[in-house]
């Protein structure tokens, strides 16, 4: 099975999960969970809940054991779009080519629909460690986890150092931490959490979350990278649009070809950690095509 | 002990808890951070808490095991406050008497501050079962119950059916069902976790979450009434707020007869449940202190 074939395997499983954890269901409250829906299934292409399988997978589970906290992450994730293009954040109109969640369902859903989306995921690992499919601590390891990297020292931080810096120009320092903590954290979430799930020990979740760092951190340089130097078809968004929203970037605090050096060097870092790992070309090879975007 | 002096260690305790599980830092997401203690310590009167760490008392357990599930329901009420105040849902610029939070800290951080404190509960609880502190099986029952009460099928649910209704004037059915979720779910979740926590059986954990859920129903009915009837002084906010906004309530679904009539039966039925309970004096007065708004 090639990369993306594996990719597409956990995209339906991931699919499949969400469709069963959140439902479309004829209730009073209908517009709420329609409104995390629409943005739930508006065509991610679930690369966090392939990285959780995928390092469950590796440690010698079977993915599937995973599969609630693939389907978790993955509304965490959305969650925070869905914040993130509100008026009073990004203000975005459109989301992967179509309106987004508040342009189509009104900011007071989509407010409610991120809250909901915010929510479910604790509760879905929770009712597996209940419900045994994982081992409750296992559960409560990565209930906890998942706090920690989506709230005021992971995700929601990240979001709130990227407010401040607003229409000034931060050191790079600054920069890095800030996409660590808004972009990398969750990723780092993702490949430490399949290894939890898999019961690995301490040395492969340190492993799996310092590649996920890297990721992060490397896929963050080069949407900078590329938002100046690439062919607008191919990126799928108008480019030179960081600049327009005068958003200051890596790139602009190091410049072209020092980003690049840095990309390519936590790249290497992140695949080094894979050596931790047997069977790990699925996970090399998604880190290629993420950091050279061939998909 | 009288009512408002274990009402006052409670919230003692409380206080303590929530300047541990959320201290003020020195951080580049310092802003975060205050807006969401701001809020936490504007003076909110911690009921929340004491029904939880009160249950888990008549359940036989010492009140501060539960001290991890009463400060963690008071984030996510106050998550709730911050979120609801926002000028996308009833844009209300003052709470409890001081700015609300996006007033003071602007809204793309009171709506993060918001976020944060939707996800830290689970957090909190989740640490205290991987610390022991609360058995590991109740740590995931309660984080579950958690989830289920404050997302769509609890108060974020409510919130959707009151968006919904706006300007519009709907049955007396849809209005109960409506302050079920939004006011009565949390207060459901309260006495039961206590419950949990002390780990008692499910005979007193239904009772304990039938008492709540009728308890927050007569609240809300309640706040109706005095909303119609009361001294603007004795109330503490301006009398008619409800019809200036617009808001059709049960007073004015069923009357004002009417509704003193229900929430003198859901007063009634409330303090029935707590017959399961020995040493149930406060629960009863607590009940009678809320109920006829004597503090």
């Amino acid at each position: 099975m090639n990369v993306k074939e594996r990719l597409a395997d956990y995209a339906e499983m991931t699919d499949e999960g969400l469709e069963k954890y959140l439902a479309k269901v004829d209730c009073m409250q209908k517009s709420v969970i329609d409104a995390a829906r629409y943005s739930l299934f508006a065509g991610g292409k679930r690369i966090r809940p392939a990285l959780v399988m995928e390092f469950c997978r590796v440690c010698g589970k079977d993915p599937e054991t995973a599969l609630p906290i693939a389907c978790a992450i993955e509304m965490m994730h959305t969650f925070s779009l869905i914040h993130d293009d509100l008026p009073c954040m990004d203000n975005d109109d459109m989301r992967r080519g179509k309106p987004s969640c508040h342009k189509a369902f009104g900011e007071a859903t989509a407010l409610l629909a991120g809250d909901a989306l915010a929510m479910l995921p604790f509760q879905i690992i929770a009712e597996a460690g209940l419900k045994q499919t994982l081992p409750q601590y296992s559960a409560l390891q990565i209930i906890k986890l998942l706090g920690e990297l989506s709230g005021v020292w992971g995700m929601i931080g990240g979001q709130t150092i990227d407010l401040q810096n607003e229409n000034t120009k931060p050191d790079a320092s600054v920069i890095l931490e800030m996409y660590r903590m808004k972009t990398g954290a969750l990723l780092e979430f993702c490949c430490k959490a399949g290894c939890i799930a898999a019961q690995a020990g301490i040395t492969k979740q340190v492993a799996a979350g310092s590649f996920g760092q890297r990721l992060g951190l490397a896929f963050q340089i080069i949407d900078d990278i590329l938002d100046v130097t690439a062919d607008e078809g191919l990126l799928g968004k108008p480019v030179g649009s960081d600049a327009q929203s005068g958003k200051y970037t890596f790139v602009n605090a190091v410049g072209l070809e020092k980003a690049k050096l840095r990309a390519a060097e936590l790249s290497r870092q992140a695949k080094e950690f894979l050596a931790e790992f047997e069977d790990n070309e699925f996970l090399s090879e998604l880190c290629d095509l993420l950091l050279e975007r061939r998909f």
